[in-house]
């Protein structure tokens, strides 16, 4: 299948769309997804064109997992989360939403269920305040 | 939180327990999960001692994740498979059940929901002729 450029997250990397940045490097661009599953739900791409997992370079796919790994240490500390889980999802029958290729990274609380996909859309002023102290975090390092 | 040598992926690394091996390198090993969401679920998993994604050696995480892109690809051929879904689950919160790392990919069709985890036993001789045709498919690359 191919890339489509129209895709939001596309438009973000461009700039054409705004986002709630945790981290970015030459290779991989990290920020909140504004309808959580669960309070501080980021989304891990690669700044390189690739639909999902079927087509994307393997240097891309380390890059954007070593991310995501900083992030979900990251979110253990400032969300104080129990756990975290991740899922990505690859075509429309895989869950896959937009077409560029993400990882989602969940922090968790025990007993706490994950909101269905997309059913939640979380307020500006609260993404602002979680970005700022998840980029904070993975700035310490 | 410690890594515990007792679980079962380690006891199938160490030849302990059985498992329908699908690929294997030096530094990771793919099997089905015997209570597959979807056929041909398959579970991949760094050799290396790691409890989840928070303490594993970052080598690791990108050598299981190169090799969990190369199940998938063979999954959509195999399986005919119109989509995949990947799932990571870190500590209890998270849905980490079994602590050793581990990568779910799953072979998704249209309108057929994941089973919940645990719910679904697969028959021993569909277990062995789906990793026979996965460790086929793998090999041709």
């Amino acid at each position: 299948m191919a890339y489509d450029p129209g895709n939001i997250f596309a438009k973000i990397l461009r700039s054409e769309l705004p986002a709630y940045k945790v981290y970015e490097d030459d290779r991989v661009l990290a920020f909140l997804d504004i309808m959580p599953r669960a309070a501080g739900h980021v989304l891990v791409i690669p700044k390189a064109p690739a639909r999902n997992l079927l087509d994307v370079a393997a240097g891309d796919l380390a890059a954007v997992m070593a991310v995501a790994q900083h992030i979900a240490q990251a979110q253990m500390q400032v969300f104080e989360a129990e756990g975290i889980t991740l899922t990505q999802h690859n075509e429309k029958a895989g869950g896959q939403e937009v077409f560029h290729l993400h990882v989602h990274v969940i922090p968790r609380h025990a007993g706490v269920e994950l909101r269905p996909p997309l059913s939640y859309r979380e307020a500006p002023e609260v993404l602002a305040e979680q970005s700022a102290r998840l980029a904070a975090a993975l700035k310490k390092g």
